[in-house]
């Protein structure tokens, strides 16, 4: 997935901004919140990336910023999100092309519910994630890391860099009541991750919330 | 947040219209309910804001009117919503400059719950939360006041205007079986306020329906 | 609401047709359910109405007929429902100008739920009660008369008619497992009670779903 | 149902991507998930079938491929969905002119909770039920066989062939945690059906999961 030739940064920001406002619509964006990226280049490391604090409702191609790796602005207007540094990990750490952070009702649900003993939840048995790259078969178990919320967004990209260097299953991780990240090899695939774990969490959530109904304060695993 | 220069009432209503139909596309604005209003002018206080029984599938720069502090009409044709008082009442309180109103599911369904016994609910730990202005971690707590709902506006009006001028810390409230206000230093702001709040109400009423589940009466606390 | 000029079919007949693609949109429509008509004059009574067996998601004005009351088709290709002698005998029993019946997924919840013992359910304390001609206040208690389904239609819209007749409160019925029917002055009126109503259904549906849950074979009441 | 003139193939293609992006926007195909089918010949068999791994929301016309009986292309860029030969199967089995396939929430949820005992469910009762071909009444029972889900595609095909030559009744059937297969006369006609079966799988299922919440592993029936 390398490659020193820089991308087209008019056609990234135009899929980008395409598939920000996709996710709106689906209200896994709701209040500004989200952000996203492509790599522009490998080496160095030049990532292209939402301009901070826009509705992803009007999301396009000028709300774009070029950042470098440790998330100075070398083009466009705005601010990137504090969260730039985890973009940078994920490419960095996995060689992703473009990642995808979302905010939905039900990653949010399940990132709470998840996040106190096991830090992680496991899917299995459903044919959408034979979509996630690689996987052969509906029985494969997805793994996938939740990482305690924090506003030291630098200590928090340390440890999803140390993560997801040390372990190479994951597709994608949760941040506790907060959401979703997920990459690919290009924004197509990464857009392709995002739309099959939301539609997992949403199943196995509606699952998971009757199973558990009426035990007030059960929710919480482990908590 | 005070200026005596007035804003541009076309692009004001342009905004707010935009914000009504993407409002009412969601659910949060069926059979003609909610009224969204912005600050023309400070003083004397003078409040652009929709005309009231227009279909929000339809709402254009055209159905709106200006009025006065006692919600007299100085524009436009039509007649604003009897709580056009409580559109100023926050914005006297606060200064807010634009004011909105949804009726979705989840803040009727929650308004219900939790009006008996708190005459409020309170929501922490969700990285959403930092999208409301002013708030700098997923663990500040949003405390959101629940008034009983009432055809009595311009008393309702009064309990408003009194909250908010004693406790600077809401950035909504709720009207119980009603829905939300929420507001901000301009429509886009309150739009992502209002946003956040549904989002969270969301997230807060699928959990609190699960975790009550099967108590019959028991949705209702302490009535 | 009685006047013997003709309306403007093909201004009904686009308001109709908006008015269903909406509702599709939305879900109560699916499978090209429902149906939808408007009074173009009262003596004789002369009804236009959806063609049957169309995908509401492509609903325009050329899908609908002309019929009399007993739903024999005057003008325009297709067929009616068997359902319009229904439309028919609200029209009759209320004087509405325009009838709409949708199916949606929480009508259908509790249409089967209430169905058994009280044959009806009833709605109050919500604002948006408000919204329904006529009431003043969320304190009004919307009586919802439900009738078993049937394929003998014409039976059935004799039930509706006698039952219409005999009692002025209702602003719709609900058919066991089957849908709404509403109706209004105009058609955006009814398209209001139609949207307050399926508002409502959803509210008091999410909420008994959990106040029920685990029950079992509860959830039908009196059965 | 069965003609060997050949059907116009830009038509086809046309009616299945409006189709295919319909049930996109509903969540029925996220993750580049769902193929859908057209029957372009009967002997010998041709098949207008969805490219693999197009993202629906953008599905035309030029993303179908034509196939024979075994899945070889014979026209069209990109490859065939491995399902291919369940279209094979149901086409050639029931005469159906369009297959079409879809991942939901719902389908998913109630495809795995009935997989283990019955290998089947059924839904009556429903007026929806009558918009399924040849059902006249709402008191008809659906009976809906639920396969195992597979990624030996060519058994599972012989599993559905020999099923749905023996027992006429059924209209669709689930792969357990997979999705739904239908199809029809027409594309229209397998898109009646698709709407319809979704509708249906939502009624019940968000009725059986309040039925049980609270019971832990207990959604599983008979496992």
């Amino acid at each position: 997935m390398s490659s020193k030739r820089a991308a087209d940064p008019k056609k990234l920001a135009t899929e980008l901004a395409e598939t920000g406002r996709a996710f709106q619509a689906r209200g896994w964006a709701l209040g500004t919140s989200g952000n996203y990226s492509a790599v522009l280049r490998d080496k160095p490391l030049r990532l292209l990336i939402t301009s901070s604090g826009v509705d992803k409702a009007y999301l396009n191609k000028k709300h774009f910023l070029e950042i470098d790796d440790h998330a100075n602005i070398l083009r466009g207007e705005g601010w990137p999100s504090a969260e730039a540094l985890l973009h940078v990990a994920v490419a960095r750490a996995r060689g992703a092309k473009s990642i995808l952070h979302t905010h939905s009702v039900w990653s949010t649900i399940l990132s709470e519910r998840h996040a106190g003993k096991h830090k992680s939840m496991a899917i299995s048995g459903y044919e959408m994630l034979k979509g996630l790259e690689g996987v052969k078969t509906h029985e494969h178990q997805e793994w996938i890391p939740i990482f305690e919320n924090s506003q030291d967004i630098p200590a928090l990209a340390k440890e999803v860099d140390a993560l997801l260097k040390q372990d190479a299953r994951p597709h994608g991780f949760l941040l506790r009541g907060h959401g979703l990240y997920t990459w690919g090899d290009s924004v197509a695939q990464a857009r392709r991750h995002a739309e099959i774990f939301e539609f997992l969490l949403e199943v196995v959530g509606r699952r998971e919330l009757a199973e558990h109904a009426g035990k007030g304060s059960g929710w919480l695993l482990g908590n």
